[in-house]
């Protein structure tokens, strides 16, 4: 028999764990019936609801813990005092290979500094950054942007790295031989926006013969997909990530309440209904679940906080997914090809 | 009779002038007959187009002008070199009295500089600051957000700035007493973000007697329109303000597609389209359009570069708004109640 490949789990961090964590964690074991799971958190809690989710007793091994890793939590003291803790201890499953990757929807600075800290830094990385799919409206094509929250600063070194780590990482995910870059800024000219930001483009355009750089882009690239790979600093990218989800939400809404007040558009809306649930399929923030931290020494994947069971699944896939097509390893050989190559190093 | 309102327009600024300026001036005089303006631009075009446009004679006047600041000038240079410009021209005319408001759709850098210059800032003002209304899911509310580009980094005592201008503001243009205020943050815990913003927070939470200051909030609060006034630093606004319209424009774009691909939602959407065209008209980012810098003794409004005549429209309106509610006399008084009031000074 092949070995299983195993996915620690923190099941304890998000607003709705542990329940929609092991409600996801049973929907991917309906997907994935080979894969194996490590639940960290509380025994009686975690085993009342495998019991309640029908789980099957071959898929899962419970370890108990009795520390929980707070939403406010400051990442400097989660690091100090959470070594007890279901985040810390389903992380170090990954350190010690018991676990291929591991999945939390908990506080993600203490995520990252707990994961940077536990897994290590790849060579050739300074900062590891946080990265995510999202739709775009060009058919068939998804964007990954990064940094979207790990450091709230960056040099120009810093969105570099992110670059390359995008473009390895979007190669890998969706097959594209040479995905392009694009720089977020406030304007497409060259003299616009920070220093750093003209500083990584002078970089990237020296490097042109090793990464697709394509020129500054502002916040409608990211869902228009004029790049397959957006870089910026981890506020921004924060900032326009939660930007994006809140307008395809304030949408929705505005939609649903001014079509609750009109009995043509409750008749339009069944004939509408399939094409609805299509385009909800496309963008539906569940499906695009799951952030991954580039640049660790292992695959760690951030569910985002308030994901019900449906958006736990995906990000459980995510990092099924990354696991099994060996993220780490290709990322690593795509940094050390792009940077460290004896013959043609990369220009800082 | 009571003297005409005047407004002066930069009849060169913006992708598609002077066309689109001279036909939304059309529609803007069809709105406020009572209204001059004053064109600044190529005669010859100017001219041909009014006639095109069939604009009342009576509505205008034309002052020639050689020079076009472009869009990827350099705001210093353009500040330097410019002064034959239409847009400094435009300007001008507010400085000298001539004209109550300004209109450009050109080079946004060079229109804050300029104005900057031209006009002045007020008392109490480090930076003026881009402001802009958008709309939210929160049925008749708007939300008002600034730095949307002005400032690209900015310190703690600028986001306090612009947090008093956008409060005074917003009472102006809605009538609300106390408006609420957010800063834009990667998360809501104190430890979160950047220094600035930290410190900026402690500021506004010292005053909470004179500004109602609510905590950070996210990209996703604008468009729920969480508080009344969101503030940034110029870089993280305008990349979420870019987010937005793009995600707003790809969801409209996706929908047109499925739609496409399905009979039944054609005819469903024909059962739809009154409560889709009242949807797009709450959320028309053409409605939306004119931003303002605040903090300028005079008004000055910003067009989307790529506004069509009805955008353009849209922006004069905001003008003769503010000019007619005499937007600069009353941000300046209440700056001077919230920061100056000699027996309760505003806590630094």
């Amino acid at each position: 028999m092949a070995e299983r490949l195993v996915i620690s789990i923190d099941a304890m961090g998000g607003d709705n764990a542990p329940e929609s964590v092991i409600a996801g964690v049973k929907l991917a074991h309906e997907k994935y019936p080979d894969v194996f799971f490590l639940l960290y958190g509380d025994e009686a809690q975690i085993e009342a609801l495998a019991k309640q989710n029908d789980l099957d007793k071959q898929a899962y091994r419970v370890y108990h813990t009795t520390q929980t890793i707070k939403a406010d939590e400051k990442p400097s003291a989660a690091v100090r005092y959470g070594r007890e803790s279901s985040m810390w201890k389903a992380i170090y499953a990954v350190r010690t290979g018991e676990a291929s990757a591991v999945v939390s929807a908990g506080n993600t600075g203490a995520l990252m500094a707990m994961s940077k800290i536990c897994l290590g830094t790849m060579a050739g990385v300074d900062r590891p950054a946080i990265a995510a799919i999202m739709p775009t409206s060009k058919q068939g094509q998804d964007v990954v942007a990064l940094d979207l929250g790990a450091n709230a600063e960056c040099n120009a070194t810093n969105l570099v790295e992110f670059a390359i780590m995008g473009s390895v990482f979007y190669r890998i995910v969706y097959g594209e031989e040479n995905p392009s870059i694009g720089l977020l800024n406030i304007g497409s000219e060259e003299t616009k926006g920070r220093e750093e930001i003209r500083e990584a483009a002078h970089i990237l355009r020296e490097n042109k013969d090793k990464v697709n750089y394509q020129g500054f882009v502002e916040g409608f690239d990211i869902g228009a997909g004029t790049t397959h790979v957006v870089v910026s600093d981890g506020f921004s990218g924060n900032v326009a990530l939660k930007a994006i989800e809140g307008t395809a939400k304030m949408v929705k809404k505005l939609f649903a309440n001014y079509s609750k007040k009109s009995f043509l558009a409750y008749i339009g809306m069944l004939f509408f209904l399939p094409t609805l649930l299509r385009l909800k399929k496309r963008v539906d923030p569940r499906r695009y679940n799951g952030a991954m931290f580039l640049g660790l020494n292992g695959i760690s994947v951030k569910s985002h906080g308030g994901a019900d069971e449906v958006g736990y699944f995906y990000a459980v896939e995510t990092a099924i997914n990354l696991a099994q097509n060996d993220l780490c390893e290709k990322i690593r050989a795509g940094l050390e090809d792009v940077i460290f190559s004896p013959d043609d190093t990369f220009k800082y």
